[in-house]
């Protein structure tokens, strides 16, 4: 039975790296999209999204299977619950990529990114396909340390989400309010991604240690929903 | 064995239900709050809200503790995974009370709706705070003709988000960046506040028929995240 059960977890596993990988190619195409108008690209990220969520689903139902089939508690039980959560905030990750793709081609022919945004907004794409890519090894590796390196890209991000603010907010500031409309949709969707592999990597460390840091609201008003 | 799960279920179910009259209270500040410019009234939502996380944290202790003692199967099973998904949207639901709630706190002693919008979300505000007293009438008496009505509702809510970005992107908008900005987030929060609701609703209908509707995803780049 023990037996069977770590191959399944084995399974929950390999189909939440598996979702991971798919979400860090949806957010890299997403964000070069955003940063180039490349319209096409855009709709390959937006076609793409219910293969995350089809996953997504089927891993749920994974996991109903297991706890029906094979009873787990105490640790076991928390690492199958905590599957559930994860493939959630995957499938959220996904849903972001798809709003920045959705942005891109709302403004198509139009540059998406406001003047004067650009490099900042290029930052933090970068920094959000960065962080996918930390929590696909994550999940692969369980290598503890990477968790660290994701909460510190999210510090960066967030630095970044505030300068946006801080910019649009400023008398400096000519955009029209479309384009302050877009500033702040993107900078939320970009920050709130890894707000959530943040989320997923704390879950991770808290399976392994028993550790649990709670969550902190810095941001507040400019960041969660 | 039937008997003390059957208890156990009515114990989650009952609070549920807490958690949801919490959130409904929650938002009935908030937007009071927000209409208002009352400052205090917003300090008391952001002071509460971390009771409504911590009813939820509890919450998915006592769902862990019931597939760990007692291995529900079948529906039973689904029945704890799905209160393990509803107790999270309410705690998103909190936090967007929340949210809101900060928003006003932050332009405090300004108003923080923008000129030009105050029937707007005056209305959407009142619509939030119906669709949480739904919501909780639905979770107490498992009735499901209130899931319609949520439905319902929640389309009112959506059109009035897609007015204010019509608000926002004409050539009359007057606002400075910051009304955009305070526009642009706050037609969000509560937009999502019903989409969330929405989400409950369907997993209570779900589980008492077996029928699933699948998420739209009609609002795209201006709702969700």
């Amino acid at each position: 039975m023990r037996e069977v059960f770590h191959q399944s977890l084995e399974e929950v596993q390999d189909r939440l790296v598996e979702i991971a990988d798919l979400v860090t190619a949806a957010i890299d195409k997403a964000t070069t999209a955003f940063a180039t108008s490349d319209v096409s690209l855009a709709e390959e990220v937006i076609d793409a999204d219910s293969v995350i969520d089809e996953k997504a689903v089927a891993l749920d139902e994974l996991a109903i299977e297991i706890l029906a089939r094979q009873q787990p508690v105490a640790r076991d039980l928390r690492i199958v619950v905590m599957s559930l959560r994860v493939s959630a905030s995957l499938e959220r990750m996904g849903d972001i990529a798809e709003h920045i793709a959705q942005l891109t081609r709302m403004r198509y022919p139009e540059r998406a990114i406001p003047k004067g945004l650009k490099s900042t907004f290029t930052k933090m794409g970068e920094l959000d396909v960065e962080v996918a890519r930390r929590l696909s090894d994550l999940l692969r590796t369980q290598d503890l340390a990477i968790a660290d390196t994701i909460r510190n890209a999210d510090d960066d991000i967030d630095e970044l989400h505030v300068s946006v603010f801080e910019k649009v907010l400023s008398d400096s500031w000519q955009g029209e309010a479309s384009a302050t409309v877009d500033a702040t949709l993107a900078s939320r969707y970009l920050e709130r991604f890894g707000d959530h592999a943040v989320s997923v990597a704390k879950k991770v460390v808290y399976l392994a240690t028993g550790d649990w840091t709670p969550d902190t609201d810095t941001l507040d008003v400019l960041a969660a929903d």
